[in-house]
């Protein structure tokens, strides 16, 4: 086989270590020069491929893409855009067929969630239909980690850690401020379908540090009486409480908390978050003094505390992603399979992309308590070894120094422009 | 004079690294066993005084003391209470007195913002005039940065170091995302009367990371036309833009944005913040899908990420104001004098209380660009010192290993209970 090049794309909500799946592939292409000629990335995701407009990884440094590994986002620009069946558009998987052959491309490494994966899937079954010899890859990422197959996924563990750390420190702040003022701190995260993030929360108590918290899942339809009587509880028995609320807990006619009333001057809902939802239900039936805060991006984005297990991850899903490539493979994700709990060992598997696209893993009923306020020992143990260690970034003046790249543009080949 | 014991109380907000302070002021006592006897703390500040609630933390061994250095929030409690004028509860003053009595207790450190100098300075007033010999030192402390003569307050470091990096974070995460989707970030911060940390999120921009930003300050009357003004141009030219809103951004009658309309489902206002006020202006007039958090006490617990300049003043002023007080000092602060800004440099002041009490410093108008939305060179070169450093808590498990005191207290002397 001609030496062919490579393709990378992210895609979705990007994450802390998103990029140090980026690094993982590049510096695994660069590597081996003698089968993968240049690694092209897409500005802004697939749209960067169906609109020609690729950014060439060759333009940096050696160091500028090993600091891909401590900078958070997506360096070449996500986005969120599902492609559309085979069947009701064909022409934009022929169109990125089209720019891939123009380009001479004979790998897809495409970074991102389920529909990512489906999408990767589409592609290397086009692609062999068209005759066109394309290896496609996808490279597994989400904080949502409701990945199919894999353990884990990378972005979730960092989010974790931002979390559990959180509502650790925003704990003994409340507690701090009891006696005479806030008793009640309510932490919204995200999590709109599944509730590991916010099972992360459960994360901050450890036999030294003897928190009470109260969690609400997307998992668990909302019981306002039973959550009152909770919170009472342990503001009754240690003082204070904190609550972590997912963006997706809801009522169980499936209304969300968070559109259960805001309303701005307009009379517009939506305004609010869940956490001011919540927050103020307590101080209307229990009178307790209340602050809340919203993580919203910067759960996802705080590259400052990512897990070092969850760079690992990051970079080794990417490295294997490539050399799963090299190998033949086609269609399929690299993954991260669990070997113990204690002490937390994990290798990398392969799933088939066909298993992986369009299925969402849930979080397991027996990771929550049965009161649906808390984790279970079997919630800990899963995510004890994804929280794991530190991997700090380098700073300068105060601040990370993340890198910002070139990302200088590929001169185009193809005469017509695409209308997404 | 004999040996005696000494007080120390934490008060008001607690921050990152009032504890620092704590553990200055205690390993400086235990250095000088020949001067001072035992440290007690009040538990849950001030109030552990009036009721005779002491913590001896002679109880503590050393390794525990040096762990208060990583520790956030308030390790014996903290409180909101302001002490009434000598004119309108003498009572108070003197039931103090009583307590230090009956402890023999010469020594009075006072952790705390203005009203805390405040208290401090009217102690000493009245333990002199009622013949008892106290030396009363307010240790300084606020993340409000409003203290007097002092360059600035242990505290407010670690949150600016916080709020630069989230919105580094944040922006680089809405970046990726704003071709398709967010294109505009809102971060609502801390300070009601003043700037200083609205302003610090403008230290998210340098030469390498040029992020567009636009800050709403307390000082600068609100004006939605010039805001949505600035927004769009930031929006036109770099495809998106981060909001930094201070909680006390308000409109010329000095209503609140917070305020400006979020109602609850009963028509309750001050549910939300001011953080989804200002998203939600701004999807209206301009139509860009928004992001928005609240980072409350996240922001000054968050020790895992502490500047290491924060840390070393917060820990100086506790062990000058042992020193100070040994110098048989009394009715003063230790203040943090800058040397010079380049290379940040600093060393220990003293400052009168009454000189402090009573006095807010507010941000210079001359740190804010003449637009009203961000921040001058001056401003940077303010900041830029005070942000500088890392100093990481010891982790287990992933998690930040922050020590809990056993908090033993003192058995009681004093016969009459005290009603608050």
């Amino acid at each position: 086989m001609a030496k062919m090049n490579a393709f990378y794309a992210q895609s979705g909500g990007v994450t802390a270590v998103i990029n140090a799946s980026a690094c993982g592939v590049i510096e695994t292409c660069r590597k081996h020069k003698d089968k993968i000629g240049k690694v092209y990335a897409g500005r802004n995701g697939i749209i960067g491929a169906l609109t020609e407009d690729l950014i060439d990884t060759s333009k940096e440094s050696a160091k500028a893409i090993a600091a891909l590994r401590y900078a958070p986002a997506g360096a070449f620009g996500s986005c969120r855009y599902k492609l559309k069946s085979l069947e009701q558009n064909k022409r934009e998987y022929e169109r990125l067929i089209e720019v891939f052959k123009a380009h001479n491309i004979g790998y897809f490494f495409y970074n991102g969630g389920g529909d990512s994966a489906d999408t990767c899937w589409k592609v290397s079954q086009l692609a062999e239909k068209m005759g066109y010899p394309i290896k496609a890859i996808h490279v597994p990422k989400t904080v949502d980690n409701d990945l199919p197959i894999t353990d884990c996924c990378p972005g979730f563990g960092s989010v974790a850690k931002y979390i559990a750390i959180a509502t650790r420190e925003a704990s003994f702040d409340v507690a701090s401020m009891a006696k005479t003022s806030t008793k009640v701190f309510v932490l919204e995260v995200m999590g709109r379908h599944a509730g590991w993030i916010a099972a992360a929360g459960g994360m901050a108590v450890d036999n030294e540090h003897n928190i009470p918290i109260v969690i609400l899942f997307p998992e668990v339809e909302f019981n306002q009486e039973k959550f009152l009587a909770a919170v009472k509880e342990k503001v009754e028995k240690f003082g204070y409480c904190t609550v972590v609320v997912s963006e997706g807990c809801h009522y169980p006619d499936g209304k969300f908390l968070a559109e259960a009333g805001t309303r701005d001057a307009f009379g517009h809902a939506q305004l609010g978050g869940a956490a001011p939802v919540v927050a103020n239900m307590i101080k209307e039936a229990l009178g307790y003094k209340y602050h809340w805060a919203v993580a919203d991006y910067l759960q996802r984005a705080a590259r400052h505390i990512a897990s070092k297990t969850d760079v690992d991850q990051a970079y080794a899903v990417g490295k294997a992603a490539v050399e799963f490539a090299l190998k033949g493979y086609n269609s399929v994700m690299p993954t991260i399979v669990r070997v113990s709990d204690k002490p937390y060992k994990w290798k990398i598997g392969m799933a088939q992309l066909k298993d992986v696209a369009n299925k969402e893993k849930m979080m397991p009923r027996s990771f929550i308590t049965a009161d649906g306020f808390g984790i279970t020992p079997k919630c800990r143990a899963y995510l004890s070894g994804l929280i794991k260690g530190e991997d700090y970034p380098p700073y300068k003046d105060g601040l990370p120094n993340y890198v910002r790249l070139k990302n200088v543009a590929v001169p185009k080949k193809l005469k017509d422009d695409f209308q997404l």
